[in-house]
């Protein structure tokens, strides 16, 4: 009996606000399933010492980088420092063909431009408990004075109110159970009919 | 701090082909999580000895049947062997606000009419992996003869041709892996967006 269809990745992002813990999720989520890919950025900043292309970066010129803008080959982008960084897709689309489901960090204005140039994006929100607790969490850095952490809180109250436009809302609230919602998201997805498609005729006719 | 608002619970419907093995797959799933709750059915048939109302099912006469049929109460029915049987709305709505998700399993012409009478409920297919593997286990019950197993095997590749009108589909291919799918599916549905509406707002204030 042959093989049934083999299913292409799925690519999914995780947002949230600064302070809220995308980092240790993330870790937490390529820990317990190390088939989960992650996406590597592009950068105009110079290699530092150690950094392999391809593995840390892809680095390109700023002539480079802005033809494959052009091209609409970068998703999202962003200039820190003076420098770009931005999201390619065909590494994205090279990974998802080989089966492999991609799970990007993003910031929320970043998210944002994502869902606008490409459609086929899973979009989970990562969620503080409460605003006192993103605080907190803030707070415990201990790397920002306070100043710094009121003006990322109000930030973060922005990017909470543009949580309706993700599909997914997960409360971090304990890191397992969090994790647990998130494995269960993708799981979930490669369940819907759309991403299914071919399988009835695959059965019907083996 | 008060409580994070407490959710809804969730009406999920299980449906798919004769001798997929729901019944199986359901079993597990309660076993697993057995504060999932299940549907239980009014019928016109006389109770058997042992049979508790409300337990096993809800007794009616037939014309308090219809009358519940008229008022909408009916989310689908069936007749067999000259009785009726349906699924009630208000118990479903009751173990919702209580907080449980219930699990409903229910044939595909049932699941079509639920779909029609009751929008907010998460629809789930049951696939063989391969027809062939379908007429195994329709066998392999061993309780019919030949043209009963051809006449079920028929009406399945009928039903399966339905699938595109469920939200997920479900391959049973493996016991464990199957209910893994179909609590993922449960869970991942609790993260949606419209599933947490009000969140941002307690997070905010909080």
């Amino acid at each position: 009996m042959s093989e049934m269809p083999r299913q292409r990745g799925l690519l999914f992002c995780l947002s949230g606000p600064s302070g809220v813990g995308k980092g240790t999720v993330i870790d937490e989520v390529r820990r317990r399933r190390p088939q989960v890919a992650h996406s590597i950025s592009i950068t105009t900043r110079p290699p530092r010492p150690g950094e392999i292309e391809g593995v840390h970066y892809y680095f390109r010129t700023p002539e480079q980088f802005h033809q494959l803008l052009v091209e609409g080959e970068i998703l999202e982008h962003d200039n820190y420092c003076g420098n770009y960084y931005g999201t390619p897709r065909s590494p994205l689309e090279a990974m998802r063909d080989e089966g492999r489901d991609v799970l990007m960090d993003i910031t929320v204005p970043g998210s944002l431009a994502v869902m606008e140039n490409y459609s086929d994006v899973v979009m989970m929100f990562l969620m503080p408990p409460t605003l006192t607790e993103l605080r907190n969490r803030l707070n415990k850095r201990g790397t920002e004075n306070d100043s710094v952490v009121e003006q990322r809180l109000l930030k973060g109250r922005i990017e909470i109110n543009k949580a309706n436009l993700f599909k997914y809302l997960v409360i971090n609230d304990e890191l397992t159970a969090t994790v647990d919602r998130i494995l269960a998201i993708m799981d979930a997805e490669h369940c819907r009919y759309e991403r299914l498609k071919g399988l009835e005729a695959f059965v019907l006719s083996h």
